[in-house]
């Protein structure tokens, strides 16, 4: 029986040295106040599809002291109807967040190192150290794009967010076929959080690479951040060995609520495809508007941009606007993306407002 | 960095090869059928708190839209304030297996292994394949009890359910004072997942004794299964390093609308006393009926009890009641087990149509 672990120390005496030793993964604030202006953490600023709303009115109390369906088979046929997929290729989960941890705990077992990029999502590294796997970053180059190269060697895993986080630059299914015919040895993981907002999906990657697996959410585009639902796609032994670490951690991962809520979303693509382009005007707009200000904005394909400025200190900026209730997202690490802030895109008049503060600041730094 | 994990084969070169190789917890089958008796998975045959109903009609499916609060404060105040802890002394979870199997990557890291019953729920030792923690299972004695003598010897940790499960049997806080007495180096986790239907809750040593961790849900005596909300409670090194699994993991596994309906039904005590009440009724009416059909029924504080008769087959009659649309619960191990029945206890009249069954049974064998 394998008893490696995060931390090993059979000769401790005491129960707190045998804690886990863990660096967590630090999520944007959550603060409430309806002054505020909240562009930290890429949620929509848009409610859900008015279906959403009828589900909760129609949903029975009743059912809930029932256990859920543990598979969500009903959810599950519906999102493989609406992709075009197989049930079996379709996983669920409490967020993409829970689905990409499971993925990594079910794929990542060889012991080689997993390669993602050294600007990224930020938990994958927690992930790898909570489930004890080996991991290299690979930097991004020089502008701030994914290259082939340095995942061309012997590894245990790629994952890559497309578009990518916090850059927010996609690459296209050339990209990622090329990338696929070159490793054939590991699962690639595509992290598909921000997809909606003008990304090319690889899904149907799926159908013809059986060591892809691309993860979904509806806290993006579905505006359903506070509802926790995330799905994976994938071949079938991808799938069952997901569903393996879920039924060894949890049984019922999704429950009856979530189940019939994100069903409802999911089958209203008319009204999730006007919000996202609503946004995708806003991000244009604002995007257009920055540079006017002097700030380097990277092509967004997401939700949100990465911007910075030449004469600007991206953290004091940071610290400014959130004195005035306005919260943007700044990195203290790593130090490629310290100088630069990503702001989540909102209403139209949420970003005239930041505009109008940014500008404000600009003046009294004479800039 | 540790790279050690469930499978290790660095040489291999599929990706098939590096999927995880690990056997899931099996849960009860969750059928649904109208005709269906279902006593196979300890739910509460009432509907969740009237107040529960009030909050799914007052929720706005706007709060979706963003992330729920990450470390769910109002939630916790709640329950903090009804057990009368501090808020640092309440961790909750996306149902009590989240909560437990955060706690066994938390707490169990010695490298020794961590002790249960032999005859217990039969996740504890999945959790602990999964996470890579050893771990021995201690003969219950010979009238299905808890003995302390297994317990006393280095440890990594101790798991105890009080009630136990399947067997129904609680011990009281005497029993697991003398345990936590005893074992002051590694922690001890009592699962109170069926507190409410008669046994006394440990709760208040957690005051007392900074290694212990008691798990509950709102699964069982809550009626709320299909919710899944999971509490813990704990000294605050405990809270904070299962803090630290579960922000390594998902920032967010308890959504808007969990917090909110579990909020509401925590805040009603009376409403679930009087629907416990009824159960532990319907209970000691069902375990006289049983004994003189001839059956043994261990004496439970759960809403189930487990069952076995010297003339009869339990595999033969489980699979007797399903052919009727009366679904039990029957595992094929461990070998003290597989004679035994689990039966939820329903309603009034649940119980009455599985007692009809089995006397149409005995008659058929002309028992």
């Amino acid at each position: 029986m394998p008893t490696e672990n995060i931390k090993r120390n059979g000769a401790s005496r005491s129960w707190r040295d045998n804690l886990i030793d863990i660096e967590p993964y630090v999520a944007g604030e959550q603060k409430r106040s309806p002054r505020l202006v909240k562009l930290n953490t890429n949620e929509s600023p848009f409610p859900p599809s008015p279906l959403v709303s009828k589900a909760i009115e129609g949903f029975d109390a009743e059912i809930l002291a029932r256990y859920p369906d543990p598979n969500a088979k009903g959810l599950v046929r519906t999102i493989a109807g609406r992709e075009g997929l197989p049930e079996e290729m379709v996983f669920v989960g409490n967020g993409s967040d829970e689905v990409i941890a499971f993925a990594f705990k079910a794929f990542f077992n060889s012991g080689l190192p997993v390669l993602f990029p050294d600007l990224t999502y930020s938990f994958y590294p927690v992930w790898c150290r909570l489930h004890g796997i080996p991991y290299e970053q690979v930097p991004l180059n020089s502008d701030f794009r994914i290259g082939q190269e340095g995942y061309a060697r012997g590894n245990g895993g790629i994952v890559i967010p497309n578009p990518n986080a916090p850059t927010g630059i996609a690459e296209g299914a050339e990209f990622f076929g090329r990338l696929l015919r070159a490793n054939t040895d590991s699962v690639v993981i595509v992290d598909e959080a921000y997809y909606g907002f003008g990304a090319e999906t690889i899904l149907p990657l799926t159908r013809k690479y059986d060591n892809l697996f691309v993860a979904r959410t509806l806290s993006k585009a579905g505006s359903l951040a506070g509802l926790r639902l995330g799905m994976g796609f994938g071949s079938p032994p991808l799938i069952a060995a997901l569903n393996a670490v879920k039924d060894s951690f949890n049984s019922y991962t999704v429950g009856s609520f979530t189940q019939c809520a994100g069903a409802a979303a999911l089958s209203d693509q008319a009204y999730y495809d006007d919000a996202a382009a609503k946004i995708i005007g806003t991000r244009e707009r604002f995007t257009a508007a920055m540079r006017g200000l002097g700030f380097s904005v990277l092509d967004s394909s997401a939700n949100f941009v990465f911007v910075t400025h030449p004469q600007l200190g991206a953290m004091e900026l940071y610290e400014w606007l959130k004195a005035r209730d306005i919260l943007v997202r700044w990195f203290a690490s790593p130090a490629k993306a310290s100088s630069h802030l990503r702001i989540t895109i909102g209403l139209d008049s949420e970003m005239d407002a930041l505009l109008a503060a940014i500008e404000e600041y600009m003046q009294g730094k004479e800039i």
